[in-house]
């Protein structure tokens, strides 16, 4: 491998999962799209328990490869607010056709009407749900 | 956790990662889909070394969840095939929404008329890959 290439190989989806193929930096990319969430403690709080050094460990990491962005909380500087970039958002079409999937072939939690929306129209959808982290609006899980 | 659910919470995506969420896997389904892999052999070539034991492994793990089929070579009854189930070609649309997120943002070595084939039109695009693979024609790499 080319010294110039840090990827296991030229292939984009290796190149993907080697930047993002852990579970947990796809379960961050979920909590900030779907949630709304932007700090750490939001992060930790999802019920799949991520582990607080692996949590930061994948921030940095994301962070790192411009798919989120970390910013001083406006009002407490001391706190780290973070956000989707627009290559943290043009991610967010993968884990709606894994929502997708999943919907159809597991026994899962999935919300009916959400998937439905998905299936329907999935840019009209991706718009609205950047619309309504924009505006603060609260997520899926309320 | 209740003991009827076997994954790490009720999201489609943490279930989905559950199943498939590592690298491996991934790249398994990758190379039935593009470059119609079919024996344990051709996964093993892959240019991403992935270890004999793991990809055993993963093999197994991808059959029980029904993604994948493993039935006797009807040529050499020694041997094993792998094959695709709809489940596993379900799947395939995250793996074309990787790959226009890593055409778009990082540099990897995606042949451009096949980017440009995935953004014109997904579902036709999925078409002629299942027409590709049922016809045993070669793969992306020939």
């Amino acid at each position: 491998m080319p010294d110039t290439h840090p990827f296991r190989s030229g292939c984009p989806i290796s190149t993907t999962l080697d930047i993002l193929g852990d579970r947990w930096s796809m379960l961050i990319l979920r909590d900030m799209a779907f949630e709304g969430a932007t700090s750490f403690s939001a992060f930790a709080a999802a019920e799949e328990k991520i582990a607080t050094n692996i949590l930061s460990d994948r921030l940095a990491r994301l962070a790192a490869h411009g798919l989120i962005a970390a910013e001083k909380d406006p009002i407490d500087g001391r706190r780290t607010r973070y956000r989707l970039t627009e290559k943290g958002w043009d991610y967010v079409p993968v884990l709606l056709e894994i929502i997708l999937w999943a919907a159809k072939h597991e026994d899962t939690l999935s919300p009916p009407p959400v998937v439905a929306a998905i299936r329907a129209d999935r840019a009209g959808f991706l718009a609205r749900l950047r619309d309504a982290r924009a505006a603060g609006a609260p997520g899926l899980r309320g």
